[in-house]
């Protein structure tokens, strides 16, 4: 829903597939609301908030406490101030991020999945959050997808230069799905060359796994040599049908200092984003004006398919009244999860 | 529809819920049509007027006198020119403004309302057009609410110093609803002070009352000591659901000189309603993104709930067939009007 | 579709009522295709195309060759390519332009219509391709009307000065219209000044006509005088219900060198178009907003009425699943065509 660091006092918009949410920091903690106020329709969002955490309406000056609660109204002489509280969304604020639960009656959030190396000892870690112009699905399956980083991200990424043979094993289970990768010669483009330094590119042990959680979480992990290792998690929040905002936090430890290796790989991990944007922009804008029509996969989308059908799963769930934070408690790697069949395939990657 | 000013041999454009508008002014007097030519749909008010106050198409050339009867077509041999007339609107221009009855056949419009001081001696009157992104209703209630006038225009109008209980007294009719607001200090903000210099201000004694009339008048007026008065009329045509065009009438009489007070009230007044603009946008933007949702009323809200009824009886009256103009001519302050309940109410102000 | 010179080996986007398409230039030839990736539906017009006419697709890199065959997916095992193909359109070059069928399985699409002074000796030729805010009945008429041009383009083409009566014979066939205007002096505005000089325009030798091709094809032809000839042809697309294309050749023979008089009316052109188009525009606009209304005609709008006939019998005949190949080759000037009634009227026109 937001970043950790982005939720201040000052209140924040967002919005949940049609559900208006503002959410600030009171003293009692972060809060989030349904963004209206029940006097004229007003947004809260662009009211204001005080050192005791009440917010503020910019039209007439209504006020709510921390809990929602109506305590003035400017003016007034008696108002039934439980009748018009705010509608108050369960909220949890875990790893840095802001989960909210769209639905008020719903139990407080359980953070989905939590960032495996965020404070881990020797690694840095980085967040940001960035808009793309997709669906979820398109949006999760570009964040995870191999084979386009060597067309669209050509030279910053992988390069077409040789082929080699590698194999991808996909792991499918009820609430996730893995693929990893096994044989992946280093990667020669210019940010793998960034991350990858001296010995550990020579001696070429290369790991790298792409895994996706319910509701909505991609997350991509490299180990390149014993000393580079790191994870990028980013949390996808549908807004509308075509536009998914992206929470990412990304941690990592290099022979590099951490710090000075941010620096250096932020343009051009904004370069690679404003790639993706611009081809999930035309995806889009092509599906609206054209129609959808069904996508052809074969075994290199390894992904795609298994993202697929996990929001296709999740939905029906979803529409057959199961709570969703039942869901999410389920979303836990048990090991009964563990246990589900583990699917293999083998695909030949330009890396 | 316009300012009485505005209206020139220029054509100007209007709209009305729908309804297209061209208006101008000829040697026989204003006129307005519905804005398209019959022959091939283009808008006349793109067009332009000559001396003899007959309007031509910009496409063809098509001209029609000031009765909108068709006179020219440029190379015809024969046409039958009463066949292809103009639909005009009945129109009636008082008071400095211009009112146009959208439909073709109804009487004449007569003019709902009267500015009170317009040309009255020793006064001096400003007219004014602006465009609101509200509704009709939302507009109107934010022209007349009080309360908000300490919370968004903070430090320009009231300040939020010092509380006085003052009453206010509600009275209903069948056309039309005023709210009169007794032991009202002094009002502390910047404009207020402008308005009652010296004496007037010590002495104390304001009077102060907003009223609106159907179909959508919105008026306030203001007594500071002997020597200050002044009345805000706004005349307010919904262009669509969601913005209202206002008509002002703005006529005072203060110990300062009429014109060198305008002057300096201006920049104020813009700064005054840019800030309506702002939430009245905001609250229009969230109704459409968001869906309706009641509002809820305090004791506070003296017009806004009266307002409401008034416009939906109105409406419910037009869907029932009683043509506008009788219900225009029963909206003048009839003593059986007079005779109607009236209701009191006491609330606490921030003044 | 496009104009020859504009299709190159960079892919061009191009729509049609809805249907998205992609050409370029191979060494087998133009070709055209649905402008959507099967693999995941981007648009394969923001890809690229290499020196052996292959398409290649910007997310993942999937390549089709010149007969729109799946060749590579960079990556893959095994895909079967011929399951994957692009949906290839039948597409014709001819006389500088390129002619698309948008049913994949519809015969390759013969000419509708040849530019007929395009090439020919002694006279110059220029091709534009210019966007117009109308539909393809609109817009048509727009190119085809003769009394507008002395009102939107007063001064420039015709002027209101002097009256003259002339006829104009309209002969209706079943798939065009042609008006033949007889009698008209040479025109006195500043463009037709240009285009006749000296003794031609003294001799006052004027032959003109109008003239409407099933689909989409407008025609204007003038002989000013033994030695000044021209013939303007526009090719419609409508690309939507509310924008229409013309690819445009001017073909002239004057007694001024043809690229000179060429390059100073190219300026004039410019107005004039840029005229039309803000009335088109204005036309379209009030049509969506406040809903559309008959038009009604005179008999001076020699050919609206005519080609507003045969588009409505041509959509008429296309609803009843008569192949458009059939109805193209139809069009063909056949000497039963010819035998179809001529009707005649006469006009006074401003010229």
């Amino acid at each position: 829903m937001c970043l950790g660091p982005a939720l201040t006092t000052r209140p924040l918009h967002r919005s949940l597939l049609g559900v208006p949410i503002v959410l600030y920091r009171t003293p009692a903690g972060p809060r989030a609301f349904i963004d209206r106020c029940p006097h004229r329709g007003v947004p809260l969002s662009i009211g204001k908030c005080d050192a005791q955490g009440s917010l503020e309406c910019a039209y007439h000056g209504w006020r709510f406490d921390s809990g929602g609660h109506l305590i003035d109204v400017p003016g007034r002489v008696a108002v039934d101030e439980r009748a018009h509280g705010l509608v108050r969304l369960p909220l949890r604020e875990e790893s840095g991020l802001v989960f909210v639960c769209p639905e008020p009656d719903g139990l407080p959030p359980i953070a989905p999945y939590v960032p495996p190396l965020l404070g881990a000892p020797g690694y840095t870690s980085v967040l940001r959050e960035v808009t793309a112009p997709g669906s979820l699905y398109s949006t999760a399956e570009n964040a995870l997808d191999v084979p386009h980083t060597a067309i669209l991200h050509r030279g910053l990424f992988r390069s077409q230069t040789q082929r080699t043979r590698i194999a991808a094993q996909v792991r499918r289970r009820k609430h996730w799905v893995e693929a990893e990768y096994v044989g992946e010669p280093p990667p020669s483009g210019l940010v793998a060359r960034l991350l990858a330094v001296g010995k550990d590119r020579a001696r070429g042990a290369v790991q790298h796994w792409d895994r996706f959680f319910l509701p909505g979480v991609a997350e991509v992990e490299y180990r390149l040599g014993p000393r580079s290792h790191f994870v990028v998690s980013a949390f996808l929040t549908p807004e509308s049908p075509h536009v998914t905002r992206l929470y990412a936090v990304a941690s990592f430890r290099t022979p590099l200092p951490g710090r000075l290796l941010a620096l250096v790989l932020e343009p051009f991990a904004r370069m690679i984003f404003a790639q993706d944007q611009r081809i999930l922009a035309a995806q889009s804008e092509h599906v609206r004006r054209f129609g959808p029509a069904p996508f052809v996969s074969t075994e290199l989308d390894t992904m795609g398919p298994h993202i697929r059908r996990l929001l296709k799963a999740a939905y029906q769930a979803e529409q057959a009244e199961i709570s969703p934070a039942q869901q999410v408690s389920e979303l836990r790697l048990s090991s009964s999860d563990d246990a589900s069949p583990v699917f293999e395939t083998t695909v030949e990657l330009d890396a």
